[in-house]
């Protein structure tokens, strides 16, 4: 039982990549094409997510409300640009019953008009912000929904992309360009840092091409990962929609002078996804590592136990550590422990805890009870590495030792997100020559928008321009003579291949 | 802003609930025909609920996951009384693209196979168990699930039927049908608990007739609540599903000797049809009324300032109350305190919240500010009635006020669940006389299980046979002579209009 993964990341990463996600109980497949089914522990870190995701989107003003699941056809086509972009994906509900003909259930009870499950909800929104907003006083709205989703995806790979997953969406309505503008960076700020503290997963924030924005945006806005092997991930976008569903919707509100404007509206959401990026930013050989700050359990007590006159003593000091650990706290919350009772050999439990990536494994048998201390083993090491100490000082320290693994993964994740790693590519010859390597990281270069030759870049290379990078995360002019046109001026974009 | 309700309960109850539903801020219509767009006021109140639950249905060791929202066709009729019960309010997805013919948009790229928009998940549910349970040190297996459901509703009405919902499933898996058996009482009794303890609302737990069990089920049991109305409204139900589905969905274990068997399951729902029964088991004719145990908000401020010296003041004084309340609790949590900030004249703001129904208002003005006392008022007493209470006094005693509105609404529903409210009946004549009045009373009745006269009362009188009532709940014998034929036992049994 020592590893149910029988690759490592180097010989094979896709099937790594899946093997974890049946070793750690994340997800499994469903009879439904292309959709998951969610399991246990799986679930637990996305719960984790939304809990703390949840409380920075309410510390900032915005109140969960939910929209049906269906949207009329007619009524999502108002936007053409959005339909445009959503037309080739997009679940159709045609009928409203089932019947038996000839002995075989068929659907019976046409619709009058199909009904597309919602591929993202601004249209719906969209009517429900025309209904509320009258006045500049009704603003700004701020509202945020956790919903399922669904885009009709022909290659599914379970978090990363799947024909129906789980999501929060943002949708707020402002009175000017400007107040909508900056809402929009705030929540790319509020994603930005909740992936650097909380998932530790370093990312660079940016703008994305034009090419790449979101159907009906004037402005997309991105945070991108790099996995462990090199390729970008979105991990999330925030969307400045203008005026453009404000329009098709028709929310309009009465400013001071009694003139009627049409608002200015803003999305951005995140998904399970967040999963699949936290598997592949920090998992190892051995399967998954969850950064402590929001592993749904923590630390986790294995007791090894004989049938014998022990097992009684051994339990209860389990539950003493147990007792002692949640009187601790980690960044203000009590700490998160659980002892393993289930039926099973110890080993066998201990593995298991290892391929689902808790932080720090507590291991209790006759010797350290009739001690009082405690063998314990963190996930960030090596399996077979072990630490001793008194119970009172594991119990003062856990908090630190917790905030070491956290900072360890991060540190590590980290490497992959600097100007050694993405390097500044200012030739044709040397964007061919780089991606041309096996596994290529990604690079900078100075690009003019909207190139034809994006297009090219992907059929050549299959890669993408992921964002025209904030100013403050690489070293370099934001600025410069574009990579395959030097008379023309570009930004300073990050290119590379994607999920 | 008195009010924004029209009628009263008594003029006219349905629109009374319409208009509450509005009025609080609850939810809306959408462009969707029969489905709602739950607001900020409404999602909260299902927020609290779903915390709430959620915490109980974990501490009794179920896991939460996530199922896919499509269900293949010929998947889910591989069970044919399950699909049967749902065939007539299903809704299918036929195409997965939108594609232009003649300009117009219509729906392309047909399924090989139809998909169901799941109704209720066993029969995922049951593969998903299917692939984890091998042997009985597997079992029990407890999962839940929060979802959307959809099941198609010609007549809809908000909260309590419509086409799309909100609600937790709970799927369990045991090797006995006397474990499962129990396990399905346990839940029935965890839902009988929140309803009493958490939403004030007195149920009424018993076992559904033949007719009205769910698709698949050996037996369904039910709370059911007795609206202002006189009728009844299904709250919740817990099903043992003997081996339906385990032998639909081939879950089989081996046991201690090695040999096969089918596990039992069990399922239990409730939904977003709490907040309906909410309205109508509380509500009154300003709006509707919150529970203090499970309101989004307990205590809501209230500034009255004019645009003087005094604001500044007044400002500091309501969040000096805040504080001191914030730190004091109510049931083991933190008072839920928030100072209504908005930029509106206070009588409106006042008026708001009285049709949100938070339980305690909080006026503060000069004089409060100046004397440091508290002007407030309850939601469960007249509108016009006020108390005074020095600062220190009011945040000693709001557990003890809280906990008193609590009783004061749960008392005065409580009234409905008695002999004297739903009186035996003994003979026809009395059945019949007794649903000929305005607004009948729900009644009790010695009855023969699968009568065809069950289809009759419903013809008549639009009755039902809401349940089996457990024994304690009434002073009468469980079993008697039929009302229809007295040479036959009856079981006791509640019968009434209902929602």
């Amino acid at each position: 039982m020592k590893n149910a993964i029988s690759v490592t990341r180097k010989e094979n990463y896709p099937q790594w990549y899946q093997e974890v996600i049946t070793a750690a109980d994340l997800a499994q497949l469903s009879p439904v094409r292309g959709c998951m089914i969610i399991t246990p522990w799986g679930f637990a870190l996305w719960e984790m997510i939304q809990k703390k995701l949840d409380y920075e989107i309410k510390i900032r003003d915005h109140e969960n409300i939910y929209c049906p699941l269906f949207i009329p056809l007619s009524h999502i086509e108002k936007e053409s640009e959005h339909i445009d972009g959503f037309a080739k994906e997009c679940a159709v509900v045609t009928h409203c019953k089932l019947e038996k003909k000839e002995g075989k259930l068929v659907p019976a009870s046409p619709l009058e008009e199909p009904l597309i499950v919602r591929p993202t909800s601004e249209m719906i929104i969209g009517t429900l912000f025309a209904q509320r907003i009258q006045s500049h006083r009704d603003l700004p709205v701020l509202m945020n929904q956790w919903a399922n989703i669904v885009r009709w995806e022909m290659r599914t790979r379970m978090f990363l992309r799947t024909s129906e997953f789980l999501w929060q969406e943002g949708h707020t309505a402002h009175v000017t360009e400007k107040e909508a503008h900056e809402h929009t960076i705030t929540m790319l700020q509020c994603y930005n840092t909740f992936c650097h503290d909380v998932l530790a997963i370093p990312v660079i924030t940016g703008q994305k091409s034009i090419n790449e924005k979101f159907p009906g945006a004037v402005a997309t806005y991105t945070i991108e990962a790099i996995m462990q092997d090199n390729k970008a991930l979105q991990m999330g976008t925030s969307h400045y929609l203008g005026q453009t569903f404000a329009k098709s919707c028709d929310i309009q509100f009465q400013d001071a002078e009694k003139n009627l404007s049409y608002v200015h509206t803003t999305s951005w959401g995140v998904t399970t996804r967040l999963i699949g990026g936290l598997i592949m930013t920090h998992g190892d050989d051995d399967g998954l590592i969850c950064p402590p700050a929001f592993s749904p359990q923590q630390v986790v007590i294995i007791p090894f136990v004989k049938k014998d006159a022990d097992e009684q003593a051994v339990m209860s000091y389990c539950q003493e550590i147990k007792n002692k650990l949640q009187a601790m706290t980690f960044r203000n919350e009590p700490i998160r422990v659980k002892i393993d009772t289930k039926n099973k050999k110890a080993s066998e439990k201990k593995w298991g805890w290892v391929k689902k990536g808790v932080p720090v494994r507590v291991e209790i048998g006759h010797r350290e009870t009739t001690e009082q201390s405690i063998c314990y083993a963190l996930r960030t090491e090596a399996s077979n590495q072990k630490h001793d100490l008194a119970l009172t000082e594991f119990c003062n320290t856990i908090p630190d030792i917790l905030e070491q693994c956290q900072q360890t993964l991060y540190a590590r994740a980290k490497e992959r997100v600097t100007e050694q790693h993405c390097p500044l590519l200012e030739t044709i010859e040397a964007v061919n020559k780089h991606f041309n390597t096996e596994q290529p990281t990604p690079a900078l270069v100075y690009w003019r928008d909207n190139d034809p030759l994006e297009e090219s870049l992907q059929q050549t290379h299959k890669i993408s321009i992921r964002c025209y990078p904030d100013a403050e995360i690489f070293k370099h002019h934001i600025h410069g003579p574009c990579v395959f046109d030097a008379g023309q001026e570009g930004r300073l974009a990050l290119i590379g291949k994607a999920y």
